[in-house]
């Protein structure tokens, strides 16, 4: 392992852009952090990273990413705890789950060195950018783009792997109806489902706006064979509480692998209670739903940390969830966010420290 | 309908760099004709599309194009007859068919007159960019990005609809070698496979890989379910000629409603070959070729107009197809050919004559 200096080329901003910014009224997505990271890809090897101030780069109209969606993602937080110490989240996951994702997108795989090298170079510029508070994070994302220019549809010779950051509060601010797709599928057997490809989101916007206009916020995704398996949602894994027991879909390659998932089913293992690791049919959560046995359904996400589901459409009929006092959900939501925020005990060892000096 | 004038904004190059391209050399997709064509959407509405110098262009690294592959694309030609006269071919196709990818990605559809008045203005001005000659064409690539920034995974506000177009000889200079896919899969039903999303084809190219890596240049997909059914190729649909009889699988939501394609069926079906629409299995491929009744595959697309296949793996066992005289294959490439480069009547009603005075 090199240090820092050996292998990243920092240029600063001259002025930060953080007293423009109201931390209390943030739209998500819609301020950067005053640096990024870029490292090109070209001649067979990922070239030296590079720190630069956040801002536009010029691309030819004939990028490949352009044009055939060769590019893929993460989704990570840092958190600020009240000593004023900055923590990742399992920050290993993240970086196996992109490389894991740019090798089935023919994108080649990226230096743990470089990676690590340049989350905490930005995070030490940024720190000012992570704010304290519950709720509140620094969202980290990661991303490769297929840059050479090209409109013949074959594998880019050349890559720009950026990290760019963006103050965040809590992702869903209320609780969300959700449809169960019964003809739309985000994925295939022997697909992209299970990486964070650009194009399975893409390919999501068109059902969701048809669910936003019958007043649902987002799908709950089945198996495009049959339409009978819970899956996923758009950018959270699922969880369905039956009476006291935890259920959720195994992963496969449909289903994204998420960081929150597998830290949830730990978390609720550790506290007690049961969690199966199974399929589950629309058919069972309906029954579930109607016998009065279905106690919870909630999503899981680095974006979201943790989404109370209020109720679903299945077949045209629309069922509530009850209301009920101590819901896993709130007590999962916070007993990760202790965790992230240094409040806890740590006993999986999940937090990372980031070194600020 | 307006005139041209009134719909657009015209900047031309000083000077040309037309005489830095080797016409007898060209590697396709690596030189592109002097101007483009780049029409912004934002407050709701197309604004007047621009004619500029083609070159490089800003855009930030939130971009959601970037992230969410909220990406579509066509492929079209326009060839240069004796007189040196220009002419596209079906254009109205490829002018719905963005649209339709367009919907399904949530992406807003284009005006007609906008496209059709910045396709006329830059094959004028790049008219000598068409090369005459068997197999010389422009190949003119329309696409459209979500140009907005922001991480959220949302639909953008704001794209990018733009024309490029680049100078192609002939795309498959031999006869290809095919793999079947049994365990990857290119579209899910319910899925975008029907559209021309940029994340259809940066998913495929790394089981490409794979299967070049066995020595075969292109898989030809199968369902995602049953991997039981002929779908279509990369970016070609497919064609198998069993004794004299042409099948075809038809479209659907997972299969490309390719142009080559149905105007192959309407040119065979207009020579007398009598031409099937409906499901094939690899089972009746594979025992076609054991009992020698497999005459032919070829694949039709824009790029390649017919690839002629020379054999192709299924279950790690290699079936080569018979040399055969006066192929289908060729006939049909000539037919249609002949029509393209205005060398023959055109029955169909299919040449579209562009305006170059
Ligand atoms: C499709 C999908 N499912 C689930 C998740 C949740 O994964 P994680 O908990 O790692 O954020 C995400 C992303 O964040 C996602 O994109
Ligand atoms: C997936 C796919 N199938 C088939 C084709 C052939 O379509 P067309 O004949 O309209 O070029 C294409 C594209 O060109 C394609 O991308």
């Amino acid at each position: 392992m090199h240090s820092t200096s050996d292998i990243l080329d920092i240029r600063q901003v001259e002025k930060s852009k953080i007293d423009q910014v109201d931390f209390d009224n943030l739209a998500f997505g819609k301020n950067y952090a005053d640096h990024m990271m870029v490292c090109d890809y070209k001649d067979g090897a990922w070239q030296k990273p590079k720190i630069l101030p956040y801002g536009p780069m010029e691309f030819e109209p004939s990028a490949k990413v352009f044009h055939y969606g060769q590019a893929v993602f993460e989704g990570m937080k840092a958190f600020k705890d009240e000593n004023n110490k900055v923590w990742l989240f399992r920050p290993e996951e993240n970086f196996n789950r992109i490389n894991i994702s740019s090798k089935r997108m023919a994108i080649p795989e990226f230096p743990k060195d470089y990676f690590f090298a340049a989350l905490e170079t930005l995070l030490k510029l940024d720190e000012k950018w992570v704010h304290p508070g519950d709720g509140n994070s620094l969202y980290i994302r990661p991303f490769v783009i297929a840059s050479e220019n090209g409109v013949s549809a074959s594998p880019s010779n050349e890559y720009k792997f950026m990290i760019i950051c963006c103050p965040a509060k809590a992702y869903y601010n209320s609780p969300v109806k959700v449809l169960v797709a019964d003809h739309y599928s985000r994925s295939a057997d022997g697909g992209v489902g299970f990486a964070k490809a650009a194009g399975n989101y893409g390919a999501q916007f068109y059902p969701t706006n048809l669910a936003n206009e019958k007043g649902y916020q987002q799908i709950i995704w089945t198996d495009s064979n049959s339409h009978k398996y819970l899956e996923e949602a758009g950018t959270m894994n699922l969880f369905f509480r039956i009476n006291d027991k935890l259920i959720t879909a195994p992963t496969s390659d449909r289903i994204l692998d998420g960081v929150t998932r597998k830290s949830i089913i730990d978390l609720a293992r550790h506290q007690g209670v049961e969690v199966e690791v199974r399929k589950i049919t629309v058919e069972e959560l309906v029954s579930a739903a109607v016998d009065g046995s279905l106690k919870e359904i909630f999503g899981t996400g680095t974006a979201a940390t943790i989404a109370f589901i209020e109720g679903f459409e299945y077949a045209d009929k629309y069922h509530d969830l009850p209301q009920i006092e101590n819901p896993y959900s709130l007590r999962f939501k916070k007993g990760l966010q202790d965790i992230q925020y240094n409040r806890a005990e740590d006993p999986f060892g999940w937090r990372y420290e980031v070194k600020l000096d």
